[in-house]
Protein backbone atom coordinates (compact mmCIF):
# COMPACT_ATOMS: atom_id res chain seq x y z
CA UNK A 1 0.00 0.00 0.00
CA UNK A 2 1.22 3.55 -0.89
CA UNK A 3 1.32 6.75 1.75
CA UNK A 4 -1.43 8.99 1.24
CA UNK A 5 0.31 10.75 4.16
CA UNK A 6 4.02 11.35 4.27
CA UNK A 7 4.24 14.09 6.86
CA UNK A 8 2.41 15.11 9.85
CA UNK A 9 3.88 18.87 10.48
CA UNK A 10 3.10 20.19 13.70
CA UNK A 11 3.17 23.75 14.46
CA UNK A 12 5.55 24.50 17.63
CA UNK A 13 6.24 27.94 19.52
CA UNK A 14 9.67 27.15 20.54
CA UNK A 15 11.23 24.41 18.37
CA UNK A 16 14.14 23.99 20.39
CA UNK A 17 12.61 23.27 23.32
CA UNK A 18 10.17 20.66 21.49
CA UNK A 19 12.50 18.70 19.83
CA UNK A 20 14.21 17.92 23.27
CA UNK A 21 10.56 16.96 24.36
CA UNK A 22 9.73 14.75 21.26
CA UNK A 23 12.78 13.12 22.05
CA UNK A 24 12.66 12.42 25.28
CA UNK A 25 9.01 11.62 25.68
CA UNK A 26 8.35 9.45 22.36
CA UNK A 27 12.28 8.44 22.20
CA UNK A 28 12.35 9.66 18.79
CA UNK A 29 15.41 10.33 16.76
CA UNK A 30 16.28 13.39 14.97
CA UNK A 31 18.84 14.88 13.12
CA UNK A 32 18.01 17.78 14.85
CA UNK A 33 17.29 21.45 13.53
CA UNK A 34 17.80 21.99 9.84
CA UNK A 35 17.75 24.70 7.43
CA UNK A 36 17.70 27.33 9.60
CA UNK A 37 20.09 29.25 6.99
CA UNK A 38 16.96 29.21 4.87
CA UNK A 39 13.88 32.10 5.58
CA UNK A 40 10.87 30.07 7.69
CA UNK A 41 13.37 26.99 6.55
CA UNK A 42 14.28 25.92 10.46
CA UNK A 43 12.75 22.19 11.00
CA UNK A 44 13.18 19.09 12.75
CA UNK A 45 12.08 15.78 11.35
CA UNK A 46 11.61 12.46 12.94
CA UNK A 47 10.95 9.34 11.15
CA UNK A 48 8.13 7.83 12.96
CA UNK A 49 6.78 4.51 10.50
CA UNK A 50 7.96 3.39 7.24
CA UNK A 51 6.62 5.79 4.98
CA UNK A 52 5.76 8.60 8.02
CA UNK A 53 7.46 11.67 9.05
CA UNK A 54 7.02 13.78 11.96
CA UNK A 55 7.93 17.65 11.03
CA UNK A 56 8.53 20.35 13.97
CA UNK A 57 8.08 23.78 12.55
CA UNK A 58 7.71 26.91 13.73
CA UNK A 59 4.06 28.29 13.89
CA UNK A 60 5.15 31.29 12.24
CA UNK A 61 7.25 29.67 9.70
CA UNK A 62 3.84 27.40 8.90
CA UNK A 63 1.22 30.79 8.39
CA UNK A 64 3.32 32.18 6.93
CA UNK A 65 4.53 29.43 4.36
CA UNK A 66 0.85 28.30 3.98
CA UNK A 67 -0.87 31.49 3.72
CA UNK A 68 -3.01 31.30 6.44
CA UNK A 69 -3.44 33.87 9.59
CA UNK A 70 -1.67 33.18 12.55
CA UNK A 71 -3.82 32.36 15.23
CA UNK A 72 -3.63 30.87 18.98
CA UNK A 73 -2.84 26.93 19.41
CA UNK A 74 -6.87 25.35 19.73
CA UNK A 75 -6.86 21.26 20.78
CA UNK A 76 -9.97 20.36 19.74
CA UNK A 77 -8.71 19.98 16.13
CA UNK A 78 -6.42 17.26 16.09
CA UNK A 79 -5.57 13.89 18.06
CA UNK A 80 -2.38 11.87 17.21
CA UNK A 81 -2.37 8.53 18.70
CA UNK A 82 0.81 6.81 20.07
CA UNK A 83 0.69 3.09 20.44
CA UNK A 84 2.58 1.51 22.65
CA UNK A 85 2.89 -2.29 23.93
CA UNK A 86 2.01 -2.42 27.40
CA UNK A 87 -0.34 -0.62 30.06
CA UNK A 88 2.88 0.12 32.02
CA UNK A 89 4.55 1.82 28.92
CA UNK A 90 1.58 3.87 28.82
CA UNK A 91 2.04 4.97 32.33
CA UNK A 92 5.56 5.77 31.28
CA UNK A 93 5.41 7.74 28.59
CA UNK A 94 2.32 10.06 29.91
CA UNK A 95 4.92 10.17 33.15
CA UNK A 96 7.77 11.36 30.91
CA UNK A 97 5.18 13.83 28.82
CA UNK A 98 3.89 15.30 32.28
CA UNK A 99 8.00 15.88 33.62
CA UNK A 100 8.62 17.06 30.32
CA UNK A 101 6.37 20.29 30.45
CA UNK A 102 3.12 18.30 29.00
CA UNK A 103 -0.38 18.54 30.38
CA UNK A 104 -2.69 15.48 31.11
CA UNK A 105 -5.54 15.85 29.55
CA UNK A 106 -7.31 12.44 30.41
CA UNK A 107 -5.90 10.14 33.01
CA UNK A 108 -5.02 6.75 31.75
CA UNK A 109 -7.82 4.34 32.27
CA UNK A 110 -8.44 1.02 30.82
CA UNK A 111 -11.06 1.28 27.74
CA UNK A 112 -14.51 -0.10 27.10
CA UNK A 113 -12.94 -2.08 24.28
CA UNK A 114 -9.92 -3.68 26.44
CA UNK A 115 -7.20 -1.23 25.60
CA UNK A 116 -5.61 1.37 28.21
CA UNK A 117 -4.60 4.54 27.15
CA UNK A 118 -4.78 8.01 28.18
CA UNK A 119 -4.36 11.83 26.81
CA UNK A 120 -1.63 14.31 27.37
CA UNK A 121 -1.29 17.93 25.53
CA UNK A 122 1.90 18.73 24.68
CA UNK A 123 3.94 22.12 25.25
CA UNK A 124 1.68 23.39 21.82
CA UNK A 125 -1.74 22.41 22.66
CA UNK A 126 -1.32 19.06 20.82
CA UNK A 127 -3.33 16.12 21.69
CA UNK A 128 -1.15 12.74 21.90
CA UNK A 129 -3.10 9.56 23.33
CA UNK A 130 -1.16 7.08 24.73
CA UNK A 131 -2.63 3.39 23.79
CA UNK A 132 -2.12 -0.21 24.17
CA UNK A 133 -3.88 -2.31 22.86
CA UNK A 134 -3.82 -6.01 23.58
CA UNK A 135 -5.51 -6.70 20.05
CA UNK A 136 -2.78 -5.17 18.25
CA UNK A 137 0.20 -7.12 16.07
CA UNK A 138 2.25 -4.17 15.90
CA UNK A 139 2.92 -3.56 19.63
CA UNK A 140 6.32 -2.70 20.44
CA UNK B 1 9.76 -0.38 11.47
CA UNK B 2 7.17 -0.14 13.95
CA UNK B 3 4.20 2.25 14.24
CA UNK B 4 4.93 5.22 16.06
CA UNK B 5 2.12 6.76 15.03
CA UNK B 6 -1.24 4.56 14.49
CA UNK B 7 -3.80 7.48 13.88
CA UNK B 8 -4.41 10.87 12.91
CA UNK B 9 -7.55 12.05 13.98
CA UNK B 10 -9.18 15.65 12.20
CA UNK B 11 -11.89 17.23 14.59
CA UNK B 12 -14.67 18.18 12.19
CA UNK B 13 -17.70 19.89 12.66
CA UNK B 14 -20.19 18.40 10.27
CA UNK B 15 -19.02 14.49 10.10
CA UNK B 16 -21.13 13.35 7.27
CA UNK B 17 -20.23 16.59 4.94
CA UNK B 18 -15.84 15.80 5.96
CA UNK B 19 -16.88 12.16 5.13
CA UNK B 20 -17.86 12.79 2.00
CA UNK B 21 -15.25 15.27 1.08
CA UNK B 22 -12.17 12.71 2.15
CA UNK B 23 -13.82 10.41 -0.28
CA UNK B 24 -14.04 12.59 -3.26
CA UNK B 25 -10.88 14.44 -3.01
CA UNK B 26 -8.41 11.81 -1.86
CA UNK B 27 -9.93 9.24 -3.02
CA UNK B 28 -10.66 7.40 0.22
CA UNK B 29 -12.13 4.31 1.28
CA UNK B 30 -14.29 3.78 4.32
CA UNK B 31 -17.18 2.31 5.50
CA UNK B 32 -18.63 5.05 6.41
CA UNK B 33 -19.96 6.51 9.52
CA UNK B 34 -20.08 3.97 12.51
CA UNK B 35 -20.26 4.17 16.37
CA UNK B 36 -23.61 6.35 16.30
CA UNK B 37 -24.88 4.13 19.12
CA UNK B 38 -22.64 5.10 21.25
CA UNK B 39 -22.24 8.75 23.27
CA UNK B 40 -19.42 10.36 21.17
CA UNK B 41 -18.96 7.40 19.33
CA UNK B 42 -19.93 8.60 15.44
CA UNK B 43 -16.70 8.43 13.75
CA UNK B 44 -15.41 7.33 10.53
CA UNK B 45 -12.41 5.57 9.81
CA UNK B 46 -9.76 5.90 5.94
CA UNK B 47 -6.82 3.64 6.89
CA UNK B 48 -4.30 5.74 4.51
CA UNK B 49 -0.95 3.99 4.62
CA UNK B 50 0.08 0.58 5.92
CA UNK B 51 -0.09 1.25 9.52
CA UNK B 52 -1.52 4.17 9.77
CA UNK B 53 -5.75 5.50 9.94
CA UNK B 54 -6.99 8.83 9.04
CA UNK B 55 -10.26 9.51 11.72
CA UNK B 56 -12.92 11.91 11.68
CA UNK B 57 -14.17 12.66 14.86
CA UNK B 58 -16.72 15.50 15.75
CA UNK B 59 -15.12 18.40 17.05
CA UNK B 60 -16.93 18.35 20.53
CA UNK B 61 -16.71 14.51 20.86
CA UNK B 62 -12.86 15.18 20.65
CA UNK B 63 -13.26 17.81 23.02
CA UNK B 64 -15.54 16.13 25.67
CA UNK B 65 -13.50 12.65 25.27
CA UNK B 66 -10.12 14.17 25.92
CA UNK B 67 -10.78 16.51 28.27
CA UNK B 68 -10.16 19.99 26.47
CA UNK B 69 -12.32 22.96 26.06
CA UNK B 70 -13.67 23.45 22.58
CA UNK B 71 -12.27 25.89 20.45
CA UNK B 72 -12.38 27.40 17.59
CA UNK B 73 -10.72 26.00 14.60
CA UNK B 74 -7.28 27.51 13.84
CA UNK B 75 -5.05 26.49 10.91
CA UNK B 76 -1.61 27.49 11.92
CA UNK B 77 -0.88 24.14 14.00
CA UNK B 78 -1.17 21.56 11.48
CA UNK B 79 -0.27 20.55 7.90
CA UNK B 80 -0.58 17.42 6.67
CA UNK B 81 1.52 16.05 3.30
CA UNK B 82 -0.24 14.19 0.79
CA UNK B 83 2.24 12.64 -2.03
CA UNK B 84 0.79 11.96 -5.54
CA UNK B 85 2.62 10.86 -8.95
CA UNK B 86 2.71 14.10 -11.01
CA UNK B 87 2.33 17.46 -11.51
CA UNK B 88 -1.04 16.81 -13.19
CA UNK B 89 -2.27 15.06 -9.88
CA UNK B 90 -1.37 17.79 -7.62
CA UNK B 91 -4.17 20.18 -9.98
CA UNK B 92 -6.35 17.77 -10.08
CA UNK B 93 -6.04 16.77 -6.41
CA UNK B 94 -6.69 20.47 -5.44
CA UNK B 95 -8.93 21.58 -8.26
CA UNK B 96 -11.67 18.67 -6.83
CA UNK B 97 -10.97 19.99 -3.18
CA UNK B 98 -11.90 23.20 -3.80
CA UNK B 99 -14.60 22.09 -6.00
CA UNK B 100 -15.66 20.30 -2.67
CA UNK B 101 -15.90 23.24 -0.51
CA UNK B 102 -12.08 23.43 0.31
CA UNK B 103 -9.84 26.82 0.29
CA UNK B 104 -6.95 27.39 -1.60
CA UNK B 105 -4.36 29.09 0.57
CA UNK B 106 -1.03 28.60 -1.60
CA UNK B 107 -1.18 28.33 -5.33
CA UNK B 108 0.22 24.96 -6.58
CA UNK B 109 4.11 26.42 -7.66
CA UNK B 110 7.68 24.51 -8.06
CA UNK B 111 9.52 24.51 -4.74
CA UNK B 112 13.30 25.24 -4.87
CA UNK B 113 14.41 21.89 -4.37
CA UNK B 114 12.30 20.28 -7.64
CA UNK B 115 9.14 19.25 -6.31
CA UNK B 116 5.82 20.53 -7.04
CA UNK B 117 2.81 21.51 -4.75
CA UNK B 118 -0.42 23.92 -3.21
CA UNK B 119 -1.66 23.95 -0.05
CA UNK B 120 -5.87 23.44 0.62
CA UNK B 121 -7.54 24.09 4.15
CA UNK B 122 -10.77 21.59 4.45
CA UNK B 123 -13.97 22.17 5.43
CA UNK B 124 -12.61 22.16 9.23
CA UNK B 125 -9.45 24.46 8.69
CA UNK B 126 -6.88 21.39 8.43
CA UNK B 127 -4.35 22.44 6.18
CA UNK B 128 -3.02 20.01 3.37
CA UNK B 129 -0.09 19.97 1.11
CA UNK B 130 -0.43 18.31 -2.11
CA UNK B 131 3.03 17.49 -3.19
CA UNK B 132 4.55 15.73 -5.86
CA UNK B 133 7.86 15.21 -5.39
CA UNK B 134 9.83 13.76 -8.66
CA UNK B 135 13.06 12.18 -6.51
CA UNK B 136 10.80 10.22 -4.12
CA UNK B 137 9.84 6.43 -4.40
CA UNK B 138 7.04 6.49 -3.79
CA UNK B 139 5.26 8.39 -5.45
CA UNK B 140 1.58 6.89 -6.41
Amino acid sequence: MEATISYITLGVSDLKRAVEFYQKVLGLKTKGIIGEEFNDGAVAFFKVNTDLTLALWPRESLARQCGVPLGSPNSSGLLLAHNVGSTEKVDQVIASALKAGATLTKEAAEFPWGGYGGVFMDLDGHLWEVVFNPNSSSNT
